[in-house]
C-alpha cells in the first residue's frame, strides 16, 4: 500500500544526518593560544562519548535496516510507528550534547543527570523498537518469510535493553561509574545482539540452501 | 517527462534534514555548575515545542509521500510547485527557533509574536499544499487512478487548515493560550485528516479486491 | 561505466542539505525582552536574501536534474566535473552568510563587499556549469538523444550568466543598488532560462508524438 | 544477503552531509564595521583548508563509490567495516575545524598540533580503507569479476597513504611547512591514485570489448 523505498529513504536520511551531526558536539575546545595540545588531551571523555554514541546509532541503523528488509509490505500504522521511532532517534542528539557538556565541565552532579537522561532516551528508543517488533509479530502476513529467524531471534531483546537502561538510571543515583558502565553494557548488548542475530540468519540460510 | 525518483529523493532529503535539524533548537540549557537538573526541568515547554513540531513536519511528510504516490507523471509546473512547497517547509525552522527562544525567556509579548509567526508559516505551508492539490484536481490525467480516493478525501482539508491557522493568528492578539491551543488544534487536525484519509483509501482498496 | 544513481544520490544529498542549511543563516534576531516584534520587522532584508538564495539554489538543482537526465552514461571526467560543480555549490553558503550578516549591520561598505563575493561565487558556479555543458557538447555519444533540445536550448546560457555576474561585480564598486539589481537579474535569468528550456522540450515532445 | 542499496543510501547520506557541513567551518570572520573586505582577505588559509578538505572527502567518496560498485553481495562483516569507515570519515570534521581555528589564530604551536591531528585522522581513514580492500581480497567470491582491475590496481595504495601521513605527523615536530606539504602530498596522492585506477579500468574494458 505504501512505498517501502520512501520509508527507507526518509529513515536513512534521518540516521545519516543524526550520525553526522553528533560529531558536531565533539567540537574544538576553548584554549589559550599555544595550549591547544593540552586542551585536546583533556577531551578524551568527549571523544569516548562520541565514539560510543556513533556506534550506538550505527547499530540502531543496522537493526532498522534488517527490520525493514524483513517486511513484504508497509501499512499506515507501521509508517506511524516508524515516524515515532525516528522521533526517539533524533531526540538522541540532546543527551549526547548534555553528556559532552557535563563531562567537559567535570561536575559529578551534572554528569549524573546527563547519564540518567542519556539512559532514559535509550530506554525510550528501545521501547519504540519493542512496539515495532510486537507489531510485526502480531501481523505476520506482512512478514517476508525468508526472514522468519529475525522475529524469533530478537523478540525479547528490546525488553532486555529496557531492563538494562532502567537499571542504569536507578544505579546512577548512587554511582556515576556503575550507571555509566550499565549504560555502556546496554549499548554493547545491542551490538552483540546484532552479531548474534545476523549469525543465526546466516546459518538458517545455509540450511535452506 | 521528469523523474519522480529525483523529486522524491530531493524532497525526502529536505524533510529528513529539516526534521533532524529541528532538534538542534532544543539545546543544552545554560546552567550554573551543579544545577543542570533544575535547568533541564524548566525546559519542558521547549521539549513540547520540539515534539509538536516534529510530528507536524512528520505529518507533512506523510501527506507529501501520499501525494507523490498518487501521481503517474510529473511535469515542469509540479516540479516548481514542489520547490515552493519545500521552501515553505524549510522556512519552518525559523518560527520553531523563535518559539523555543521566546518560551525559554518566558516573556508574554515575545511568546505572542513567536506564536503568530509560527501560525503564519503553518498557514503558508497549507496554502502551498492547497495549490498542490488544486493542480492535481485540474490535471486529472496526471493522476494514478488507483489513488482516486486521495483527491476526493482531502480536497477541502488545506482550506480548513488555513482557516484554523488564520484564527490562531487573530486570537493570539487577545490570548496566548487560545492562540496556542488553536495552533495545536491545526496541527492535530492534519494528523487526524491523515488517519482519516488513509482509512478511506484502505476501505476502497478492499472494495476493489 | 559509473553509476548514474549514486551520482544523483550524492548530488541530491548535497543540494538538499545546502538548501536546508541556508535557512539556518536566517536566524532569530538579537533582541531585548518584549521587543521581539520590532527586531523581526527589521529582518526583511535577511528574509529577502534567504528567499532569493533558496530559489537560486533550487533552480540550480532543476538544471542539474535535467542535465543528468539527458545523459546515457557517466564517465570519470564527468564525475570529477560534478564533484567540482558540487564544490562551487557548497561554497555558496559562505556569501549567503556574508550578505545576511552585512545586511543585518547596515554598513554600506560591508554590504558592497558581501554583494561582490556573492556575485563572484555565482559567477564561479555558472563557469562550472559552462564546463559541464561544454563537455556534453563535445561528447555527444554520452547524450540520450531524447533530450537533444536540452543542448541546443541552453548552450550559451552560462556565458550570459557569467557576463551578468561579472557586470554585477564591477558596478557594485559605484553602487550597491545597481550591483544588487544585476545580481537579482542574474538569478532571475536562470529561472526564466529554465522555464524557456522546459517549454522547448515540451513542444519537441509533442511534435515527436 | 544484505541490501547494497541501503548501504549506498546511508553512505551517500553521510558523505553528502559531511562535505556540506565542512563549509560551515569556513565562516564569516569577526570584523569591525566597515572592514569586512580586510577580514575576508586574511581568510585565504581557511579557504585553502576548506578546498583541500572538500576534494579529500570527495576523492574518498569516489573510491567508496567504486569499491561498492565492485561488490556482487554484501555480508554482515562488510556492513560493520563500512560502519567503521563512516566513523573514520565523520571524525574528519573535528581536525578540519581544528585546522581552520588554529590557522585563523596564526599560532605556530597550535597549527602544528592541528596538522598532526589532521594527519592522524587521515591515517586512520586510510587504515580502514586498507581493511576494506583486504577483506575484499580475501573474499574474492563477493567480487563482481567485471571489476577485477580494481583490486590489482590499488591493493597497496592505502599502505602508501598510511606511510605518507605517518611521515607528515613525524616531520610536523620539526616544521609545519614540511608536515603540511606531506599532508597535501598524501591528499594529492589519493586523487592521482584515483585517476590512475579509473584509467586502468577503462583500458581493460576496451581490451575486453
Amino acid at each position: 500500500m505504501m512505498s517501502k523505498s520512501r520509508l527507507e529513504a526518509f529513515s536513512d536520511g534521518v540516521f545519516a544526518i543524526l550520525i553526522t551531526i553528533l560529531v558536531l558536539e565533539f567540537h574544538v575546545p576553548e584554549y589559550h593560544q599555544g595550549h591547544l595540545a593540552a586542551a585536546i588531551a583533556q577531551q578524551w571523555p568527549e571523544f569516548l562519548a562520541y565514539a560510543v554514541s556513533y556506534f550506538y546509532v550505527g547499530t540502531l541503523w543496522l537493526f532498522h535496516h534488517d527490520y525493514v528488509a524483513s517486511l513484504k509490505v508497509i501499512d499506515r500504522n507501521l509508517n506511524l510507528i516508524n515516524l515515532l521511532s525516528m522521533f526517539s532517534v533524533t531526540l538522541f542528539d540532546y543527551p549526547m550534547s548534555l553528556v559532552a557538556t557535563a563531562i567537559a565541565e567535570r561536575n559529578t552532579a551534572d554528569i549524573r543527570v546527563s547519564f540518567m537522561i542519556y539512559s532514559a532516551v535509550a530506554l525510550f528508543i528501545s521501547s519504540v523498537y519493542y512496539v515495532m517488533y510486537r507489531y510485526l509479530y502480531t501481523h505476520q502476513q506482512m512478514m517476508d518469510k525468508n526472514h522468519f529467524v529475525f522475529d524469533r531471534g530478537i523478540k525479547m531483546d528490546p525488553l532486555r535493553s529496557i531492563a538494562l537502561y532502567g537499571l542504569a538510571i536507578i544505579t546512577s543515583i548512587w554511582s556515576n561509574w556503575i550507571g555509566g558502565l550499565l549504560l555502556l553494557a546496554g549499548i554493547a548488548f545491542h551490538f552483540i545482539a546484532y552479531l548474534h542475530l545476523s549469525r543465526n540468519r546466516r546459518q538458517t540460510s545455509k540450511l535452506e540452501v
